[in-house]
């Protein structure tokens, strides 16, 4: 079955309390007011009741070698491409996913020094060629996103540690925007949440619009 | 810290019923009567905490893809050799493993088609260099292997199809053997377990004289 000519997979991105899977929220309420294409959410890792299980692994207490939690990673990534992204992208819908491949460059890569090429080799297994349509990386600096995640309940405390970690990881997105400009788009997060939607909005429709086909 | 001279991997692969757990568990009792040196067994999958549970996921129900399951192997693997594998051998171990590397290659690559490329850039990833030392293949015509397990109740009833994929399988392991004739050696799993255990004896001191450091 052959991908319509509108189907697309657009990935929200970004580090700790940038906002993305709010915003992803917000245009998954949105999104279905202009457009009669299907339009869907979902997520990496987890997004499947494998990934689900990987997920309780990966968090637990076991002490996990790097090259382990690579290979669960990218096992996550394949289950949830076969069976949930290329299902619904070959039935027409507009897949809107929290994290991707960046986030596994950018976290594992850059954060935790692990070796790219493996990571890339690793994520070309997984994705068997399937890449996103768009990017939306949401970016923030790391002290603002890391104190808004520290708001919200999701740290108690914030070591100078994870302070380096994060600027690493924002490096790895940053470096992925500089190269692939068109189709891997910084958004500024540090406005409110309107401001950030209403850019958004206007990423999307542009994408969309020149997706579309012209007769 | 290096691997001493006399430490080694020795591997005990097969299809099923040839009896190689059966005569690991022999030379496990045998073999420290014969060596001052310490001797331990393992097995993949499972032989890790992480392990154990990546194998109920992967007896479980779930629809796993091709991709996924084998990622989720070599997860397993890469966890076995960086917390099993490689610090027994670094301690001086002569380490024996029912089924490895080659054992994804007969059952995912020959037995169900999957692409010998990919899983070799699996296993690559995953092992991360490190290779049995000797790997003794105990073979056996597929009737009479299905037949053995049967009988001890492992399966209840053997159709054409597994039939055909355990012929697979048996070419899978030769093709091996014929690829690395010193280090994959067969061994004829037709006889009684006791003539079977002689010749693996018989291997064994053959294979740590051949090793032992000449001075």
């Amino acid at each position: 079955m052959p991908k319509p000519a509108t189907s697309c997979l657009i990935v929200f991105e970004g580090g700790e309390g940038a906002g993305k899977s709010t915003q992803l929220q917000q245009a998954l309420a949105w999104l279905p007011t202009q457009t009669q294409q299907p339009v869907m959410a979902t997520r990496e890792p987890g997004g499947t009741p494998l990934g689900r299980e990987l997920r309780q692994l990966l968090l637990s207490d076991r002490q996990l070698t790097d090259h382990t939690e690579l290979l669960l990673y990218a096992a996550d990534r394949a289950q949830h491409i076969e069976t949930v992204l290329r299902p619904a992208l070959a039935a027409g819908y507009i897949v809107l996913c929290d994290r991707f491949i960046a986030s596994t460059i950018a976290y594992q890569g850059y954060g935790r020094g692990l070796d790219l090429a493996l990571i890339e080799q690793l994520n070309r297994i997984a994705t068997d060629g399937l890449t996103s349509d768009l990017t939306l990386w949401f970016d923030l600096e790391v002290t603002l996103g890391l104190q808004r995640a520290r708001q919200r309940g999701e740290r108690d405390r914030i070591e100078a540690a994870d302070l380096a970690f994060h600027q690493r990881v924002r490096q790895g997105f940053a470096s992925l925007a500089a190269q692939e400009p068109e189709r891997f788009t910084r958004i500024d997060a540090s406005g409110s949440i309107e401001m950030i939607a209403a850019t958004v909005r206007a990423q999307i429709t542009r994408f969309l619009e020149l997706q579309s086909p012209h007769d």
